[in-house]
This record gives C-alpha cells, structure tokens and sequence, in this order.
C-alpha cells in the first residue's frame, strides 16, 4: 500500500508521500514514490504514483527518457504547453504500460496505479490532478482542493476539517503530518520515511523539500503532540447523559 | 455500506450502529442492524450485522425463530450455554447461511457478511466477539478490546486514541459519538439514526438503549463541537519550521 496527499493552497502546492512498498507483509521495501521534473523559472512538475510497482516505475522511466530526449514522437514532459496536457500525456502512459502488462484475458486489476500530478507552467495558474488507471483524470478545484492515493481513509477527517486555503505552508507542514501520523499507526503498509515538497505559486522552482525520518525531532513532536491533542479535545466536549 | 462498533470496557459493553442499507447509490433504505436477545436475570446478547442484507436478515430471523422454538435441533440462542457457545450457534449458522445463497461455482462474497457479538451469560464474564462471513470468530481481549464491522477505517483512529478501559458508559457514548461523526462526514453509505446500547456487566438486564436521530440536541454538539475541538486542537500544535 502507500499513501500520497497533494493539497492546493493559495499560496501553493503541497505534496507529501510515504515511501513503502510491499508484496505481502512479508515482503517490505523503501522506494521513493514523489517525483519531479523542472525548468528553472519556466515550469515544476510533482508525480506521486499508488499502486503496482513494475506499474509506477515503468511509467516514471518512460517520463524521464521522454523528458531527456526531446525527440521522441510523444511530447517530452519538459514541453508540454500546460498541466492539462502534461496530465493527458502521463494519463496516456498510464494506460499503456498497464495494457502492456496484462495478460490477455485477464483483469487489469493486480497492474493498476494511481497518481497525482501537481505543478505550474509559465502562463497559467498551478493545477493539481489525479490521474486513474485507465488513464483519464480530474482535476481539484476550491471544493475539492486535495487528492489522496493509496490508503486514504484514516487521514481524511482530518484533512476535512483542518484545511484551510490561506494556511501557510509551515501549518500544511502539520497538517501533512498529523494526516500521515493517523495512517501509519493504523496500517502497517504505509511507512516512514515520509517525501514533503511544497511548491510556491508563480515561483517555478522546487521551493522546499525535505525527507522525514521517523527520528525527525519535529515529526516526533506532532506524533506525541496530536495524541495528547485529540485526547485533551476529546475531553473538552460533554459527556453524554443516560436518560 | 455499514459502521458498527462493539466495546469492552471494565463497566461492561457498548455497542453503536448506524441503519443505512443500500443497493446501489440510488437504492438506500434504513434498516435496524442491533438485535438482542435477553432472558432477564440471566443473559443478555447483542448482535450486530454488517454486509448482505439478505444474508443478515436470514440468519438474525433464523436465530429468532430458533430462540422461540425450543424444540429445534439447533440450540436456542436463549438456551446456550456460554458466549462461546452462543458465537458458534451463529458462526455456524452464517455459514449455513451463505452456502445456501451462493450460485454453484460463483464466489461468495457478494453473500458475504460479519457480525460483533456480545454480552454476557450468567457465570461468565462479559464478552465480545467478532464473526466472519466464514463462520470463525475472534474475541476482544484487553490488547484489542474493540470490534468494528463495515466502514471502519475513518472512525478507527479515536478509538485507538481515546479508548481507555476505565470509561463509564456516558464518555463511552461520547467516543462511539465522535468515532460515527468522522465516519458520517466521510462516507454516505453510513447513515443516521444510530443505535446505542449499553450493557452494565453482572446486571443481565440491557441497560441503555436509545435511537440516536440526526436532530439529536447532544449529536448536534458533539458533531459541531468536535470539528471546532480538532481545529483548535491542530492549532495548538506548533508549525513546522521550513529550512
């Protein structure tokens, strides 16, 4: 499993991805799950891929050869004219590799991936996707400003109730946090170390980035903090009266 | 879809359901999913049921009629023995209950359903138990000392968090309140009214027991109440620094 959030500020865009894989519980691996490509001052583009492997790798790799040889017949990623193509161009990728894969007469559901796609190009405003397996996608707007993949539920409500539009990025550092913290003390396929990123709108470059390490002092703060947190709101409201 | 949830606390057992059923998006009806069975002074046994409702409805009615004919082969659910005995009685009759549904040679899940059951037969201690559609079963202890069926995944991490042993039964109805809030603000298959029972351990009489409807004055705060707790919550957490 994995689990993967890109959330749209105003002020930007945040993304934060966990870095396990697993075949079988038996079976643990650390992959990087967050990628980027980037022209200084021109565009940044995020990919955070859920699902097969073989899947997300493939089409990690066909994007960066695309992006390193302009030639190509397909548009490089380092080219495309907005988000909206960059998204039908990875979606396109998508569905390829994975009908590549599938045995015939066999379902396409043990090859499946999910993404999400998130970045600015020179001209327009930054836009965030996710993109499906069968390689259509859509699109977050102000009702809908965050997308997960992978194991989405524990970290939801609190994503629900917490997002803000205007919040800075130093508070979307804590709200990732406390989303992930819930996720990874209920299902043991997601794990640390965690990928965050935040993008600043109209910046064109990678603003921040950084790897947290379970032994990361602030990570362990949120961890410990949220517990008592939640405990001391939980105790803040009335009991409930048996009658 | 469903959310049902079975506690053991040191006072006895609590138990919460929600009642939506629905065949399709487009097809949602409210169905009762708590059943108890009672023989005051002696024993008290709570079921709740998640999955087919056909499935679930067969073998809450068969456990009915077995309870109001003494003289079936099957032993009545009044008559058991112990809660172990009773967890049998319906595990086997599950089974029973789903072979019979299932198409020969198509899978079973679309039949499939769980069950949490508990209470407590005069003799024995209090007990909760959780049935497979597979007819086996697992009971709660102190290290897992909780059961949910259904949609369990958003409601799961207060529980984790705010469970302690030493509740009483009016904090209990507040942590079962706040777990169906997160589940009903997520996911629209579970829906309103709510069951809630209570049952106090060596009393063998059901205790409490009240429908929950949506205009529910102490629903109302704490849905309300708890949004505003966890946002002041996450506030009180400090924001990451981005270097």
């Amino acid at each position: 499993m994995t689990y993967c959030v890109g959330i749209k500020f105003d002020r930007g865009l945040a993304f934060m991805s966990d870095t396990r894989t697993n075949a079988g519980i038996d079976s643990i691996s650390t992959f990087r799950k967050m990628f980027t490509w980037s022209k200084s001052g021109e565009r940044v583009i995020v990919l955070m891929a859920a699902g097969n492997l073989a899947t997300t790798q493939a089409v990690v790799s066909l994007l960066d050869e695309r992006s390193k040889a302009p030639s190509e017949r397909m548009p490089s990623l380092l080219e495309t004219p907005s988000m909206f193509q960059t998204a039908r161009v990875v979606g396109n990728l998508v569905k390829e590799v994975i009908a590549n894969s599938v045995p015939v007469g066999q379902s396409q559901d043990a090859f499946g991936a999910s993404f999400i796609l998130g970045g600015q190009i020179k001209g327009s405003e930054p836009r965030l996707f996710m993109i499906y397996p069968e390689g259509n996608f859509i699109e977050a707007g102000s009702d809908t400003p965050f997308f997960q993949i992978g194991e989405a539920k524990y970290g939801k409500p609190i994503l629900i109730r917490a997002y803000d539009p205007k919040m800075s990025f130093e508070e979307a550092a804590k709200l990732l946090m406390v989303s992930f913290d819930s996720t990874l003390k209920s299902n043991l396929s997601v794990g640390m170390p965690l990928d965050m990123l935040f993008y600043e709108r109209d910046s064109f470059e990678i603003g921040f980035r950084k790897r947290i390490t379970s032994d990361d002092p602030y990570f362990r703060t949120i961890s410990d903090g949220w517990s008592n947190a939640l405990r001391s709101a939980f105790g803040s409201l009335p009991d409930f009266t048996l009658s």
